[in-house]
């Protein structure tokens, strides 16, 4: 495995393989490695022949208020993970190769990113796709790999990706869960035990949802019901928003007709959790 | 030359030349070619393997009381004067190709793109800059030329073009006048002869400008003062706008110190027209 550190470096690789016919998968993460970027690794190691992860904890995308300083860093672990997946090339720029001085471009998806995270974290998703466009213009990858427990973010890249003709075929696999259901992420380990046991309420929420709906419930009304009740059911978490929308506009929908996307946020103590339930019926 | 008129076809096209290492020259218009874009056109050609016009009246970057709908459109005379010249790849889509339903990714350059132009004509360098980069991702040029007549948007693209890695070396290639002084531009059409003698009286002001910074004048207010004196004399001429600024950021200089660029736009009837003098002492 090559560690890459720099933007030139990068392009200078990449440049190589331009005659080559190489067929290139990206995984972009911001490192804290856990299984769920190794899912993702490993999808991108059986469909490609070369397969690069960028690890990057991206300023853009966290609020003044958020946990970028104190966000899990740990290059020589995830190298390890990545040299032990067969990971061509791990990409780990620094800010200042990222965004040197002068840096101004912005890259939106208004329609897909304002409601929901969007909302609730301003000018984070502005920061997801400008750094992802970024990545994608220097990795120029055949496939890129994203996890489903980042929902609308996924749904925001597919729909920049085609806006933007960027050529690039989006994979978005499934969310690796712990055993009780809940979600991996790098943020679960700002939880405390007595927070950590509290976590599955959010999954369970979800859960209730996709039950209300399979036992026939339409309205949006009634599934948010459902998924509320649960929620409230466990004291340590504050409800941030439960929503049932279009799965590629991510617009709330009234009534459920042959899809939705269940999408859920909440709080224990400071930690946010999000996650997802993908319906079709 | 071949006449590409959907995305998809070129798309296919460039995918057939990345294992060939064939050198690609973009030009981007908006059609109704004049000997400004011939000139682009011939640089393009000078150091290019393959030379590709893009001609695209871009609905984005027009305001709504602009003339997106009256702007001139010749395909057929646009055709032979590419085919003329040598381009290999006229690239002609239509409006639904480039932003089919749902289309929604905005690329903003705020810094460089909030004044002068941007001032007067909110929306339209998003819009610039969202096609552009959609243009460069699609035909993946190695070299892209644009007229120094639009400095503003030049500079935007050199920015965007460097943050975003796009990979693309951006050629800004000098104004080309008739010979009383006036910038070709598409929109000249739109004056009545009456009007026409009038437009000279743009690059005059510049001149003017340029004139009073070789004699001694370093103050912005003075070499300003020294353009709108001539601005006045043409009771025709409505001023927009007069500015020293920074070549590269577009911020107004106090003082110029070794290099400057002078921008201004002024109205003669309805009609909008803008110049500018990039001046290194």
């Amino acid at each position: 495995m090559r560690l890459i550190r720099s933007v030139s470096a990068l392009s200078a690789w990449r440049r190589r393989l331009d005659r080559e016919g190489v067929f290139i998968g990206l995984v972009p993460t911001m490192g804290a490695l856990h299984a769920g970027h190794r899912a993702l690794i490993r999808a991108a190691r059986l469909s490609c022949d070369a397969v690069v992860v960028s690890l990057f904890v991206n300023p853009l995308q966290f609020g003044p208020r958020e946990d970028f300083s104190r966000y899990p860093r740990q290059l020589r672990a995830d190298a390890a993970l990545c040299r032990a997946e067969g990971v061509d090339v791990l990409f780990a720029p620094s800010r200042e190769d990222i965004y040197p001085a002068g840096f101004s471009t912005v890259v939106t998806v208004p329609a897909v990113s304002r409601r929901w995270e969007g909302e609730s974290r301003p000018g984070h998703f502005a920061g997801v796709a400008t750094v992802v466009t970024k990545l994608m213009a220097l990795v120029r990858p055949h496939l890129a790999f994203f996890g489903q427990k980042d929902y609308q973010q996924a749904a925001m890249i597919r729909r920049l990706v085609a806006d933007l003709d960027l050529g690039i075929n989006v994979r978005v696999c499934p969310t690796v869960r712990d055993p009780d259901g809940v979600a991996l992420s790098s943020r679960n380990h700002y939880l405390t035990s007595a927070q950590r046991r509290a976590a599955p309420v959010l999954y369970a929420a979800l859960r209730a949802g996709g039950a209300a709906l399979l036992a026939g419930a339409r309205s949006a009304v009634r599934i948010r019901r459902a998924m509320q009740r649960v929620v409230s059911s466990e004291p340590k978490a504050r409800l941030e928003y439960l929503a049932v929308c279009d799965p590629e506009t991510l617009e709330p929908l009234r009534r459920v007709t042959d899809k939705a996307v269940l999408l859920a946020a909440i709080r224990i103590g400071r930690v946010r959790l999000i996650d997802n339930m993908l319906i079709k019926r």
